[in-house]
């Protein structure tokens, strides 16, 4: 059943003994919004913990609080989880015994008991902090970090679309009324990378072919590439993004060999470019940013294949 | 004279026949803010220009608006410009004769007749915000854009500890009331780089040196080095931040060699290392997390000089 704010806000009154689900590839969102939960539900006097399929990474350890140890869960809500299977080795436990959902995506399962879902909310962080003003509970400068940094995330640093203007008024109070040391969260969170993954995204840039005057590029990883830039096809997570930030791009198409013959593809729209109209036609599918098909052939004929349909599209802009 | 915002205001509607300089090498910043303000006094049913010493690149094109044509200057406004030296080759033509300066650096040399810097705002756009609400004159959704787009520029898109409660506070209320394409101006200004800056930023990554376990990384541009990148030292600017994207590093140094046996050096700190005593040890000077100094020798006794003033920075923390 699909909740408002207010509603969300009387389910955490109620509630007592809370486990606190949160998704696997823990990012800045689910885990401050987990651990901003948790601090609540303290503050309200109630035993909590937050439970997440996968350690949490060291980068986001400034987020988390100590839990109220072992107890039985009496209530179990589903924070910025929107699938069942981002639970992961979670799921089989948790399926179908999930009574608060508290999330922002629109593609949201409904398979909680109660659903408070804000597409228009740019982060679960900030769906959470519409409930915290509704219980009227003051937040600690621990919570507020927790927000900002869910907020912060899942705008790309207020850089996306969805850095409303409420984002901003939520950021705005919160850095007003708390000691948010936001300038170190920010660089922590959006500019350090690991030197092996600087050194990846290098070897991409390096084989990255332009077609169409610059406004395609293709990234062609092959699994002799693969062997020859000595990383792992799980290390290129993230890839597709890289080609857009050169001048003049407007479709970043990315392969991967995934056996001989059959080729896995991403694309990316820099702006203009509806790439799920592309991969439409190519038999896949997708967002109008992000889309992907799986093609079979030689690298060249599917390379032609590929140049000639960004190239259609690009002929409508 | 030092003034505040309401009497800024009152200049802005005493002056007629205004010509709006802004610096040299320009940025969002001051052109938003230089052609801001100019539509500003368009709608105030005023003559106005903005004259920049340099032409203005291609990327802040958006930004500008056609200008009131030919007149002779009754009156003249410094915008984002904290000192004369930044008017390039407008200095000679407008020393002593700015009327009025709106700015936001602490080091404003007090150059104009009268003077009204904040150096609490995070941008000029800010105080000419502020001013425009003192004026109590609407403003347009391209004047908007302006405004938006210095506020985005200098806080790194919020990402800087400038981006204060204020900055958000505006850009909330511009987001709120104006059609902004907000997400196309940050890709254009903040992700898309030209592909030469990109293999130039790739060669340097290639060269960066570390010592001090990984703390401290050294980039050394030599003039052999120049000659094989294949790049002039003018495209180089930036190139000192770039160290601190890799997790773990402290203090990026960035030594280059003017003559043989001479180098200038900037170092930057990620966080907690303060650069200018360890350049102000070495003779030179500057911020905490942005210092220089310069040394003569060999490169490998600067080097170990400098490694060794890091390392003494470093134990300190």
């Amino acid at each position: 059943m699909r909740i408002e704010i207010a509603q969300a806000a009387e389910c955490l009154k109620q509630c007592e003994d809370v486990y606190i689900l949160i998704h696997q590839s823990p990012d800045g969102d689910c885990v401050g919004a987990g651990f901003a939960l948790m601090q609540l539900l303290h503050a309200m006097g109630k035993r909590a913990k937050v439970l997440c399929p996968e350690p949490i990474p060291a980068r986001y350890g400034f987020l988390t609080a100590p839990d109220s140890g072992e107890f039985p869960a009496k209530y179990v809500i589903g924070v910025d989880v929107a699938d069942l299977q981002l639970l992961g080795n979670l799921r089989s436990t948790y399926e179908g015994h999930v009574d608060l959902c508290i999330d922002h995506h629109i593609s949201n399962t409904d398979y909680a008991d109660r659903v408070c879902v804000d597409p228009d909310a740019s982060a679960a962080c900030q769906v959470l902090y519409e409930i915290i003003q509704a219980l009227g509970i003051p937040l600690t400068d621990s919570m507020a970090a927790c927000i900002y940094t869910g907020i912060a995330t899942d705008t790309g640093c207020f850089k996306y679309e969805n850095a409303t203007a409420r984002a901003h008024e939520i950021v705005a109070k919160l850095k007003r009324e708390h000691a948010l040391p936001y300038a170190r969260i920010n660089r922590n969170m959006f500019d350090v990378k690991s030197l092996g993954r600087l050194k990846m995204e290098r070897a991409v840039m390096e084989i990255m072919e332009f077609y169409l005057d610059g406004r395609c590029t293709m990234i062609c990883v092959t699994q002799d590439i693969l062997r020859q830039m000595q990383v792992e096809e799980a290390e290129l997570d993230g890839i597709a993004g890289l080609p857009l930030q050169v001048e003049g791009v407007e479709v970043g198409v990315t392969l991967k060999e995934k056996e001989p013959g059959f080729y896995k593809i991403s694309m990316r729209s820099a702006d203009r470019a509806n790439v799920s109209r592309i991969c439409g036609q190519l038999g896949g599918g997708g967002h109008v940013k992000a889309a992907g098909c799986a093609l079979r052939g030689t690298l060249s004929q599917v390379k032609e294949i590929l140049v000639r349909a960004v190239e259609q599209e690009l002929a409508l802009l």
